[in-house]
């Protein structure tokens, strides 16, 4: 019996196209990678015809484990909860409640994600609410940025849960020592920002466990002077949500003026291989697979609208962070952090 | 005597540059505008220098006011307040506030300008606080939005304020008739968003008098769905910062791909007057000029860093709100709506 670094378990039904991303996801990351062992989570019928159709079967590596029910892309979060306990994202995470599965993937609907992971697996001690985390392209590589979107409305104490997990979380995946943890505000200067965001600067500036360096204005993200930006989650998802439409203004004005006559089209043409490179360097499908941080366990939030080479990244951060035990990491971390804390 | 459409107070010593932007700013609008007025305001032998190597000098239109100190850009807005009385600032808004002026031009320190004016003009009946409002290139033009780091916490009836505001602003300056209001949100469904946001919702969807759409995401503040996109500072502020930072690390990017080698570099060349066309229509400077509104009186924050193109534009903005009397469109407005209110 062939011993694997890591066993995901897949929505196969979530996301904008389910099982037509998912299963040739799952069968290109089998291929190439034989120490990952996938289980494929959905309806058997349909999982089976596509790994047909992608010249695959069923084998020890690549399971596939039968769900009946699908969350739709705009169910509530409650509803899915009470009325889908064996839909492929429920029991997806069930296999990692259950050790089955060191951690799961899912481009289903966020909000029930995070309902249906905080329900089944709990959230670690000493956390009171799990985080959004992805990675943003930067001038020197890229950024991690927490909250996205789970938490609206975050005290300083969260604030201050977010930084320890996205700090645990760079040091683990991008072997970084000490990451510089910076706090999301509107001004460099002391005064500014609101009051929760003032008062976790407090909290994180007496942490000698964590390299806090200070406010970080929003443009700072894109910047090379920090590795984690932690943010409340309407905040973040704002700042997320602002770049990718501007992102998508620029490439729509830079096909229009390549477009206007003749010359523009040949120039166009010309500069066409120089474009593609540049445009693969902050193409989103690189930087696919957001992590639910501060469960007792792993999930990985992939974009509904994933193709193959996007969901494939998704499940490649996942493999790594089950390598790295990120859950247990945090727990340490934690642990360690709050009984340092001198008004804890 | 000349009869002028508009006089304008220009704080000649704001910003990064001071004189030497503002002083040739003016002298170019007063040769290509016969119908505006403008005051210099600052130290006088720096201002009369400044025109003399502009080839210009003081004039019925163009008059000097001498102001005996300058706020310094990292200045705090209270030590601003209660030292600077002879400031280039405070200056240029009390001559607004003695209708000496119909505006006020300044590219120093927000915060302090912020203050000063609310100290020195006043909010407007039924205004708790002045906002600022900036314009966005969008996919059809362009997008107002407000608030940008005025007020860090909003209450949805600050949030009704700021909406009214900038459906007054657009319809006058844009002549748009019912100009699409929307509310930033981190979802379009209902029950997205914090309390404050799902309040003003409530609010701005029983008023006739505005044309509200719901909820808008921040990528669609760049999309050509809504006119007027209204939230917190705090976050107004992440989100134009954010969108910021992600053009700035695209047009890095594009240029690091252009010098890779040779062949990129002649393909840059040919490409240049297409990328230069395209790069204009996203220039920054093109936007400079955020309106404080909700005074009783007129001022403008042009960026601290703006060249003399980018200051003329913050001037232009300041002639076309004092030709339409925006504070009294406010007023106004303002008056209808919240007689209307059932709630009040």
């Amino acid at each position: 019996m062939t011993t694997y670094n890591a066993t995901i378990a897949l929505d196969a039904m979530g996301g904008d196209h389910g099982v037509s991303v998912v299963v040739p996801a799952a069968v290109g990351i089998c291929r190439e990678n034989p120490r990952v062992r996938l289980i494929l989570v959905g309806d058997e019928a349909a999982i089976d015809a596509e790994l047909a159709s992608a010249g695959a079967q069923r084998s020890e590596q690549l399971v596939v484990r039968h769900a009946s029910q699908t969350v739709a892309m705009d169910e509530s979060p409650s509803q899915a909860l009470r009325l889908k306990k064996d839909s492929s994202m429920r029991v997806s995470i069930n296999l990692v409640k259950e050790n089955e599965a060191d951690a799961s993937v899912s481009a289903g609907n966020t909000g029930a994600l995070m309902a249906t992971a905080r329900y089944v697996l709990k959230t670690l001690p000493g956390i009171d609410r799990p985080a959004i985390i992805t990675t943003i392209p930067s001038i020197g590589g890229y950024t991690r940025m927490l909250d996205l979107g789970a938490n609206v409305d975050c005290s300083a104490e969260h604030l201050f849960q977010f930084a320890v997990m996205g700090s645990v979380l760079a040091e683990a995946l991008d072997g970084i020592e000490q990451p510089r943890v910076g706090l999301l505000n509107i001004g460099e200067e002391d005064i500014k920002g609101n009051d929760q965001v003032k008062q976790a600067a407090r909290i994180l500036s007496t942490q000698d466990g964590l390299n806090y360096i200070g406010y970080v204005e929003a443009d700072g993200i894109y910047s090379d002077d920090v590795d984690v930006v932690v943010c409340d989650g309407f905040v973040g998802n704002v700042a997320l949500k602002s770049a990718e439409g501007v992102a998508s203004i620029i490439s729509h004005y830079m096909r229009e003026e390549f477009r206007r006559n003749l010359f523009t089209k040949l120039a166009g043409l010309i500069a066409m291989p120089v474009i593609r490179r540049f445009r693969s360097r902050i193409d989103p499908r690189r930087y696919n697979g957001a992590s639910l941080l501060g469960l007792r366990g792993i999930v990985l939030k992939s974009h509904g609208s994933a193709d193959v080479y996007a969901f494939q990244r998704a499940i490649k951060t996942a493999v790594l962070e089950a390598e790295k035990a990120v859950p247990a990491l945090i727990d340490r971390r934690l642990d360690e952090m709050l009984s340092e804390r001198p008004d804890k």
